[in-house]
C-alpha cells in the first residue's frame, strides 16, 4: 500500500478529478473527419503507394501550416533526419552536436550517416539545449578553421547540431541561430514533437537550415507512419526528393539512379490520414492547450511538483504534459511510475539518457547535469486530445 | 510513322487485342475485398501506428501461406533486406554476391551496411544468378579458411549471396543452397517480386537463412508501403523485430535501447489493406497465370521474340509479364519502348545494370555477359490482375 499523502496519491486523484475512470493512454490519435473517406478514394483511384494526390496535397499543407517553402513527406522522423543531416553534408567521422534528452531516433540518424553524435546539455526552462552552456563549451573546446568548426580534443569536424523541441516545447532558437552561424554548424531541428509549435511567432523546424516532422502514431496528429522535411531551400528540397525515392532519375521508363538512394517517400495511403487529420489540427491544438489549463490549475495545489508551462515568447502544442519533481528521488519516481500505471493512467518517464545507453556510451559529450537531473524527474502523463471530452464525444 | 511490320506494331496489335483500348499500365493493384473495411476498423481503435492488430494477422498469414515459420513485417522490401543482411552478420567491408540485374533496392541494402557488392551474371533460363558460371567464379577466385570464404582478388570476406527471384521467376535454389553450403556464405533471398512463386513446390523466400518479400504498390498485392523478413530461425527472428522496432528493450514504461535499431516496422493501416489483399491473393495469382497463357498463345506468332516462361519444377507468380526480343537490337528496343508508350500501353525495359550505375561502377564483378545482353533484350508488358476483366469487373 501506498501513502495517502504520497505525491503519487496526489497526481491520480488530480488526474482522475479531470479525466474521469478511464484507461488513459499517453497520447491517442484521433478520428474524426474525413479520414476514411479519403482512404477510399486511394484504394478506388488505386494509388496507395509512393505516388498519388495526398502525398501532394499533404506537403503543401504542411507547407501552409508552418510556412516553410518546401516539404517532403517521408516514412518517419528519423528517416528525415537521417536524409536531413546527409542535405546538410555530413559525411563519416563528422561530430554532430546532439541532446543526450531526446528520443533514441534523434541519434540513430547520426549514426546511420556514420557520424559521430557528440552530446549536450539541456536547460530546465525549455526542455532544449542549455545555449549558454553549450556557447561556453564551444568557445573552449573548438576552433573554427577555413569555415569549419573543429574540436580540439578530437580533431574531428563539428559538422552540424540537431536542437529538439522537446515534448513539443521551441528551444532557444535565437540563440541556435547565433551559434550555429558563429561556430559555422549547419542547424537541423528536431521538430519531430512541435507540429504547432511556434518560436516567436514562426513555426518551428523553419529556422535552420532544415527541420524535420514526425506523423507516428503517438504523435499531435498522424499518418500512421510518417514524417517530413521541411526546408526553404529550393535545391536541399529537390535533393530531398531525389535521396528518398531511390535516386531514380526522372525517365517514363528507364531506371537510372545516379547515387545511393533510399526508399524513404510517405505512401499516399499514409498521406491520406494526414490530410484528414490537418482539417483538425487547429481544434485538436486547442483542446490540448486547454488540457494545459485545466491540469495546470489542478497541479499547482500539489507543492512537490511543476506543470512545465511552454517557454516565453512561445506556442507550444502542449503535445506531451510534463510534470517536473521538484526533489531527485529514484524511489519516489518509481512508486508514482508504478501507481500511475497500475491505475491505468499511462504515465511514464523521460527517456534514459542516450549517452548512457550501450551503443553510444563512448561518444563525445559535455558536462550533463541538468540532463541528468530532469531524466530523474521528469514524468509525462496522458495527454490525449480528448481527454477533455469536448470533442470527439462519442466514446 | 513506324513500319506496319515492325516488332512495335506486331507487338502492340497482340496486347489491343487481349487487353481492349484502356490505359495499360505495368501492374496496377486490385482492391476489391475488405480493404476499406479493415481500415475503418484501424481508425476506430485508433491503432493505426506499428502496434495492432493488422500487423500481427498479416505476419501470420504470410507465414501460412509462404511456410515460412517467422515473418516480420517492415515498412518495404529494401529495409527488410537491409536488416536481413545484418542478421546474416554482414559487417562494413564485407562483399555481397549480388546480380548486376536487379531493382537499385537490393544493392543498396548491401551499402546501407557499409559492405560491397560484387556483380554476378545471370541465365536467361530463370533470369536469376547462374549458378554454374558462380560455381566455376568462385572456385578460381575465392578460397574457404576456418569457415570464412575469401576473395583472392580483393582479401575481403564474401559474407553473403542475394539471388533475386527476378519478375518473380524463382532462382535456381538447389545449387545456391550447395554454393552457400560449400563456400559459406550466407543465403539471402530477394524474394521482394515473387510472393506466390514456388521451387519445387516450396515458396521462394523460404529456402535461404532469410527471404524478403515486397508489398509495394506494384507488387502482385500491396499495402501501400510495405515488405517483410520471412525466416524459419527463431533467433533470426527475434532479432529482425527487435533491430526493426529501434531496439527497444521491452518494458512498461522506460526507454532503453540496446543497441542502433531502426524504426522500420509495418503500420497497422499498412497491414490491414495487406491483410484484405491476402483473402485474394489465390484469385490474382490464377488470373495472372491465366493472362501468361493469353499471352503465350498470341505471342508464339512473333517470331522476333519469346515470352518468358516460368523454370522447369517452378510455379511462378508470372508478376511481370516479360518479353525478350531474339536479337540484341539497341534501336529496335527503344522503338517498341517508344511506340507502346505512346499507345498508352506503358512498357519498360529491364533496369539498367546496377554494375553500370555511377556509384557502383568501382564494384568487383565477374564477367556479364548475359546480363548485358539480357538488359538490351528484355521488356516487361502490362501484367495487371484484371487485363483480361475477369475480375473485379468493375472498370
Amino acid at each position: 500500500m501506498i501513502d495517502e499523502n504520497s505525491i503519487a496519491k496526489k497526481i491520480i486523484s488530480v488526474i482522475r478529478s479531470i479525466a474521469g475512470n478511464n484507461d488513459l493512454y499517453l497520447h491517442e490519435p484521433l478520428f474524426f473527419g474525413n479520414e476514411w473517406s479519403y482512404l477510399k478514394n486511394c484504394l478506388d483511384t488505386t494509388y496507395v503507394s509512393s505516388v498519388g494526390k495526398y502525398v501532394n496535397e499533404f506537403e503543401e499543407k504542411i507547407s501552409d501550416f508552418t510556412g516553410s517553402k518546401f516539404v517532403v513527406a517521408v516514412v518517419n522522423g528519423t528517416s528525415a533526419l537521417h536524409i536531413g543531416l546527409k542535405l546538410c553534408g555530413v559525411v563519416p567521422k563528422d561530430e554532430v552536436l546532439v541532446p543526450s534528452f531526446t528520443f533514441v531516433g534523434t541519434v540513430n540518424s547520426i549514426s546511420y550517416n556514420n557520424a559521430i553524435p557528440h552530446f549536450v546539455d539541456i536547460e530546465q526552462e525549455t526542455l532544449g539545449i542549455d545555449t549558454k552552456k553549450l556557447l561556453q563549451y564551444l568557445y573552449e573546446n573548438t576552433y573554427v578553421k577555413n569555415g569549419i568548426c573543429i574540436n580540439k580534443l578530437t580533431g574531428r569536424i563539428i559538422r552540424a547540431i540537431i536542437p529538439v523541441h522537446t515534448f513539443g516545447h521551441p528551444s532557444n532558437l535565437d540563440d541556435l541561430i547565433t551559434i550555429s552561424k558563429k561556430f559555422k554548424i549547419k542547424l537541423i531541428e528536431d521538430a519531430a514533437e512541435s507540429l504547432g509549435s511556434f518560436f516567436k511567432g514562426k513555426h518551428t523546424g523553419t529556422f535552420g537550415d532544415l527541420g524535420v516532422i514526425s506523423f507516428n502514431g503517438n504523435k499531435t496528429i498522424t499518418t500512421g507512419n510518417g514524417g517530413a522535411i521541411l526546408t526553404n531551400s529550393y535545391d536541399l528540397a529537390k535533393r530531398a526528393r531525389h535521396l528518398t525515392t531511390t535516386a531514380k532519375v526522372p525517365h517514363k521508363w528507364e531506371y537510372l539512379h545516379d547515387e545511393i538512394g533510399y526508399n524513404y517517400r510517405m505512401s499516399n495511403v499514409n498521406a491520406a490520414i494526414g490530410c484528414a487529420q490537418l482539417e483538425n489540427l487547429k481544434t485538436i491544438l486547442l483542446s490540448k492547450r486547454k488540457l494545459y489549463e485545466v491540469y495546470s490549475n489542478k497541479f499547482s495545489r500539489i507543492s512537490e511538483l511543476t506543470l512545465f508551462k511552454e517557454p516565453s515568447n512561445c506556442e507550444s502544442n502542449y503535445w506531451l504534459q510534463t510534470i517536473i519533481l521538484k526533489n531527485e528521488n529514484k524511489k519516489e519516481l518509481e512508486v508514482i511510475l508504478r501507481e500511475t500505471n497500475k491505475n491505468r493512467i499511462f504515465t511514464r518517464p523521460a527517456w534514459k539518457l542516450i549517452s548512457e545507453l550501450k551503443p553510444y556510451q563512448d561518444c563525445p559529450k559535455m558536462d550533463l547535469t541538468c540532463s541528468k537531473s530532469l531524466s530523474k524527474r521528469v514524468i509525462n502523463i496522458p495527454s490525449s486530445p480528448n481527454i477533455l471530452r469536448d470533442i470527439n464525444n462519442n466514446g
